[in-house]
């Protein structure tokens, strides 16, 4: 038996709830549950979208009162039969029917496996079903439109269009062999270098796109540098502290507590740690500070905190490094106890303690983030397989542009153009066969049952 | 608006899996979901036990892609109209879809609130609904047919037969004063006095199998005691890998780790720290030596734990004090470093370290509690409300009897019994009104969302 011909059963839903979902996929799906259900009638009879009320027995004893609602190919979300048994959210009556469905013949599934049926099925390409995981991972306003964006082929619709300009591109090269003896070009050379030109541009933009997408999809990394006194851990408790009203309305549905980090206005802020930063001759305060330069080069944004109390003679510049992708942000902590200072404007004036200023400071940390095209719908990339993928494509953009500029045969140039195409096919699946290991790779990251 | 004719909302799975759903109950749950969900038709004018596949919408935006399942009066959970969501498990989502429904007048369910509606519809009485509490907490094959057994209600209709029977007698001995001029007993005084000592015989074994239920239900106490260096932590250690093995079964199916419990052949038992026990004059190792006593007190079964390469003079008693209800174990460890030595056989020889006897030890274990009624449908009282509530019905039929003995006047003597008959009414609500504080407290302890 082909591994598609299994059927497969997993948990579709963490443990601990009041229900619990366990869900199955395949030829046999409904026939095979019928052998541990009883129901008002067979299961295997059962037309797609309905829901029957039964026991699941285990020979004289029964295991729990579920419901099953029966899903037949192809409307379903693996586009095969499928059934989905709600039951009492016990991990002992989940076991007992993952155990009952494997003696009936499935197989546990592996994690992501029913949307690799989903995409072996036709149902989404690749980066819908990565966009998948990403969407059940996602935990504010801007991670979910981002997944959401995704899933719905926004994305892939754009990298489609790209594919198909340089199918026509190939097209009329490998037309020109044909002809060789000719000395014909039905590749337009002016048009093919605009065109190629004009590729470069959009691959670019949807590469320039991931420092942003993989913000919002890992959330927004903040280090908060400052002298030891400037009031780091006062701030971030604060932070932290009003995130806490934000997310309330949330409460209930998640038990995971999310150690530093605050949702602003829809999009995660992951507020990094730090120690003090002071000239020091102690060896484990340098490790710290050590650490401290570290965590400030990994973060988007770095928040400078100084003391009010320390600064009447201006704003001293930061004494760490800082690139050009990454935000400053000078906050000056302390205003109530030097109420006679008066700031820049570019600085921001907060008291940590008694919670002045912080409006400012978090608006500046939302407006840092430009989601407005993410909200409208523009193609950003988060997943780093795809942003890699797109540096391949780019790369073999330039080679191709290189054998242009050197009057490559059109064959060898075809085979630079392809070399594109495979990179951009590589992220969809469409118009490319995916190794099986690739695929496994992509899907161990899914979680079981998805 | 009574409290009963709002639409409650609530998660019913916990976050973290694949899926997750969304639970409504109330008279307006379909045309309530109609204001955010979009399907091929209204939910409103779907049958029950129907699903339709759709999307959740804030006007323009899109939430998710779902499957909403509907169910009519009386045919559901609640007995009311319902709608069960099933969305991608992301909490955001599970967030929005909450927010969504309250928008559109749905109020956030209380813990045990869908059940509570149940009961009050009558799909259920009090100690069933009580039963899906347990159920959901069950985790090992024991507690799963306690709970099934209470759930399916053979423990109700043990209840219900002691009801009726003590309302007979009370009927009786009203009637006798309809003619208490006429001095006549139409209750035989003699087949009153049997009456009540079998039902007295019935509530005492009722009221007798709660120290089995009990443990079923929380696990089974196991303290292991000895000198500090007979292998306590090693027996441990060996007991709770064993058992990794017994439960590997049901891997995958939940994330929690449970430390040091054990299922040995479908009962959970719970391993008690101790300390080891000598004589001291150390202030810290009294206190340890005293909490170790307190475990003993709580364990239903004690593991007298010896040094096998120490007890060449025979085995000694144990030093700390013992209840009849209590079950010794005397096990003596290494005995791979005294092959010479000869037990007793009540005395269970292992070895902690290569695993020698461990089985043998593990079946003792288990064969100290006797499920062997539990599996063939017997009464076995788990919760404690029904413990405390039969222990009053005991006394108020010692009452009752006393009144008997004294030759009370049947007035007096009925209402007596009606004591009873209240005691044993508020176990399952049948026949008797609960109120509403006594309610919530017995919910309170429901998870969110059933």
């Amino acid at each position: 038996m082909n591994r598609e011909e299994e059927t497969i059963v997993a948990p579709a839903t963490a443990a601990g709830g009041a229900i619990a979902v366990v869900r199955l996929s395949g030829p046999d799906a409904a026939a095979l549950c019928d052998q541990f259900f009883r129901g008002p009638a067979p299961l295997a009879a059962a037309r797609g979208y309905t829901v029957r009320y039964g026991r699941i027995v285990d020979g004289e004893r029964t295991i729990d009162d579920v419901l099953a609602t029966v899903f037949r190919a192809p409307h379903s979300y693996t586009g095969e039969d499928s059934v989905e048994i709600s039951c009492h959210g016990s991990a002992y009556i989940v076991g007992e029917i993952l155990r009952l469905a494997q003696a009936a013949g499935a197989r546990m599934a592996e994690p992501g496996e029913f949307t690799v049926r989903a995409y072996l099925a036709g149902k989404l390409d690749l980066s819908q079903a990565e966009a998948v995981a990403d969407l059940i991972a996602s935990s504010s306003r801007a991670a979910h439109a981002l997944a959401t964006g995704q899933m719905r082929g926004g994305y892939s619709a754009a990298l489609e269009e790209l594919r198909r300009k340089l199918l026509d591109l190939t097209s009329l090269l490998e037309l020109e062999l044909d002809f060789s003896e000719e000395d014909v070009e039905f590749a337009d050379r002016d048009e093919l270098r605009r065109t190629m030109e004009s590729i470069r541009r959009e691959i670019d933009a949807l590469r320039n796109s991931f420092s942003l997408g993989n913000a919002i999809k890992e959330g927004v990394a903040v280090a908060i540098a400052g002298a030891p006194n400037a009031g780091k851990s006062t701030l971030l408790n604060r932070l932290l502290h009003d995130d806490r009203a934000l997310v309330s309305d949330i409460a209930g549905t998640t038990r995971d507590v999310i150690e530093e980090q605050a949702n602003i206005d829809g999009v995660r802020f992951r507020f990094l740690d730090t120690a003090g930063i002071r000239a020091t001759d102690d060896r484990l305060e340098r490790m710290g500070i050590e650490r401290t330069l570290a965590s400030i080069a990994r973060a988007q944004i770095v928040i400078h905190l100084l003391d009010a109390t320390t600064i009447a003679g201006g704003i001293p510049a930061p004494d760490f490094p800082l690139r050009e992708d990454q935000t400053l942000l000078t906050v000056v902590n302390k205003t109530d106890a030097a109420p006679a200072l008066v700031l820049p404007d570019e600085a921001i004036g907060i008291s940590a303690l008694n919670g002045t200023g912080i409006d400012r400071l978090t608006r500046a940390l939302r407006n840092s983030i430009d989601t407005e095209g993410l909200f409208h719908g523009d193609s950003i990339v988060s997943n780093s397989r795809h942003f890699q993928a797109l540096g391949e494509a780019l790369q073999a953009l330039d080679r191709a542009a290189d054998g242009f500029r050197n009057a490559l045969p059109p064959d060898l140039l075809a085979e630079e153009i392809r070399g594109v195409i495979r990179a951009l096919s590589s992220i969809t699946g469409i118009g490319a066969i995916i190794p099986d290991e690739i695929l496994s790779n992509i899907f161990s990251k899914f979680c079981i049952g998805k």
